[in-house]
């Protein structure tokens, strides 16, 4: 795409009520628009890097087995009765609406209750199960304070899949599977090293949920890390008992501050007893059917990727979310865009197209230093400057956005970098 | 996909309150759940023919120029309240609720607004225009009834387009080139040919906007069409002024009830003069920015698709948005999933699969009357049988869903019909 052509510019400034960092970042550099605390657009080049991370997430999540769909924000009411999960007091971050006719409508904040629901539709015997279906959807969640960028969102997406087993071993086998798609995605997403599956509350139906936990000084958590064996665990079950559960002693464990990417839990039959999912076993007796819960936010981890790998200069996308992987600077020369420089960089970029590319090319007429300082900001993986001094030596000069490192290197030699 | 994976099954009945035949087709096909009057969730198949249709959409959109991003459902009271269209007596349809701090807000109907106030942001030079931007979004519709399945939702899936140009010359091009990619939309989504741009009564800017109108007896529209000329127009707007301004006869004229697929219109200067979206002019004078809308619903084109092409045996899709190319069907013999029917099938299966193409393989173990009438309901395009009979005859039954056509063929002919 023509840098020309897109209708984001970068700004020097983020809003003066933005104190996180990846919405300052994102924000400044075109990705995100700021519609009230807690709510962001995405503008076309925030869009695309939702995109990578929602086709990384999907492909691993059907590699699972997880079949997709679509659930709705509106929420009716008499399903979160049933699980006496529509009282505010009892859920404190609804938002709810009326239809014309006075009924009370509430926006979803999570999607138990309907999939249950649509579930004990379809589920009616033992060879129906297992069951995983997952969905991209927008969630709405009251919160009181939004001052996280787009890591916690009043209006936000959520990849959640729910699992459903007809009994505790084959809920583990399906859950044990996730977990691995998890550790994979985060590995995908450029976070995989400083991303812990952690130990823990569990609610009312296993003794330890599972969060997969970020190390960053925005998080809002803190997690104890065993550097040894790897294992780490929420401070809210840092105990004496819960230490000797997991095999580990406190004077071993690192504290970290940390961004919880995603999270399972088991959630037995608590919903499915309320809502009626029930299938008959192979003695043709009636059971309710054993669930899980597998949460993982687009937007969120769109966001700890920028707080936990951007520089003092900008944003560092990983090649595999980046909108783009190449980033094409032209320094014109004095005869402008039909000038030699200037057909040399209209030829490369077509050529790169060609090949199958995602380029952008900053065809702007503007001084290199706000082309460069651009760059830097919006974190392309890969900036290819063709100037009048580098065509002069035959080279293109490459720069790494990550490691910093500046090559000269032949057109040639390019498509080996490009292949990496 | 194996259909023995598949978590949702046919039914013979739709809910007693579905009245609509789309959303009593779909539902029964197991491609939706209705979760509440107007308010739809897309399961499996659902999803795949809704992303097959935006697909197509997406494809036209960008090809003229358009830029993807994606707005907010949330929307700040204080922008609606400059464009006067807040104040529920004003726009009737308002889904409104509460922030924590008792902040009112509101749920997108439509987008106008929103884009606006980015597009002052980043808008400052005729350099800058023309600029088309488009999105897939959630929109919220407070509908007093809604009883028309997926064709008008309270909560429904919407592509919306504006155009942002200097002048009238520029916005006519612009109108003109999306006007042509609609037209070429509705014949890739296989109602081109009943489907009529309509002139239709045009607001304060133009004297008219445009509509898409597919001829239908469950529309909510009545239009007249001159089929020689092959113009058209919306009831609301036959008057004989309008009839003498077009050259059209009354006389001509042939009544048709329709849905509006979708539709255009100009909106002038009615958002950018109270949101201060200007640009200066090559004489560097301050002008207020011309915008058009373009709006075609995703959900409402795969109901009007329903309503249009399905017959007494259920739905059938065009090829370029079922769900799945083809349906294999597979009768087994005695020896069930292991006997020479069965594995000959898994190897077409797995054939067609490696090929690319797209296959639902029913595998299930039920009666062959109970397998096609699924597949007649399902409609896939093709469906082909692999059974005892036609195996000994060293053929494939194929089975046009459209037509009805069967006819035997060789595998090796299977590929000329496919390339189709």
């Amino acid at each position: 795409m023509r840098q020309s052509q897109l209708f984001t510019k970068t700004r020097k400034e983020a809003p003066k009520d933005e104190v996180s960092k990846n919405a300052q970042l994102l924000i400044r550099a075109g990705y995100i628009h700021k519609e009230m605390a807690g709510v962001y657009s995405f503008l076309p080049l925030g869009l695309r890097v939702m995109e990578k991370i929602t086709g990384i997430i999907r492909e691993e999540m059907n590699v699972v087995g997880g079949q997709e769909l679509s659930l709705t924000a509106l929420q009716d009411k008499s399903l979160w009765e049933k699980t006496d999960r529509w009282d505010d007091a009892k859920v404190d971050n609804w938002f709810k609406t009326k239809l014309k006719n006075g009924t009370e409508v509430g926006l979803g904040m999570t999607h138990e209750e309907p999939l249950t629901a649509i579930m004990a539709e379809y589920v009616s015997s033992y060879r129906d199960l297992p069951i995983a279906a997952y969905q991209f959807q927008t969630k709405f969640r009251n919160e009181t304070r939004a001052k996280s960028g787009i890591m916690r969102g009043r209006e936000f997406l959520m990849k959640d899949m729910y699992t459903f087993s007809k009994d505790e071993k084959e809920h583990a086998a399906y859950y044990a599977k996730i977990h691995d798609a998890y550790i994979k995605i985060f590995k995908r997403l450029g976070i995989g090293d400083t991303t812990h599956a952690t130990f823990a509350a569990g609610g009312i139906f296993s003794k330890y949920s599972e969060e997969f936990q970020t190390e960053s000084e925005a998080g809002e958590d803190l997690i104890y890390v065993d550097p040894k064996s790897g294992k780490a665990l929420n401070k809210e079950v840092l105990t004496d008992e819960v230490l000797a559960d997991l095999g580990l002693s406190r004077a071993d464990l690192v504290e970290k501050k940390s961004i919880e990417v995603g999270n399972i839990f088991n959630l037995g039959t608590k919903f499915s007893e309320p809502l009626g999912l029930t299938y008959l076993n192979e003695k043709g007796e009636k059971q309710p059917v054993i669930m899980g819960c597998y949460g993982l936010g687009p937007s969120r981890a769109m966001g700890t990727i920028v707080e936990v790998l951007s520089d003092e200069n900008g944003i560092v996308w990983p090649k595999s979310v980046a909108p783009f992987a190449i980033h094409l600077v032209v320094l014109h020369d004095k005869e402008g865009k039909d000038g030699t420089v200037g057909k040399a960089a209209e030829e490369l970029y077509s050529d790169l197209t060609k090949q199958g590319y995602e380029v952008l090319f900053d065809d702007r007429e503007l001084r290199p230093g706000e082309k460069f300082a651009d760059s830097d900001l919006i974190g392309i993986p890969l900036r290819i400057v063709v100037s009048e001094k580098n065509l002069a030596e035959g080279k293109l000069e490459l720069k790494h956005r990550a490691s910093g490192k500046v090559e000269k290197i032949t057109e040639a030699e390019l498509s080996a970098v490009l292949a990496k």
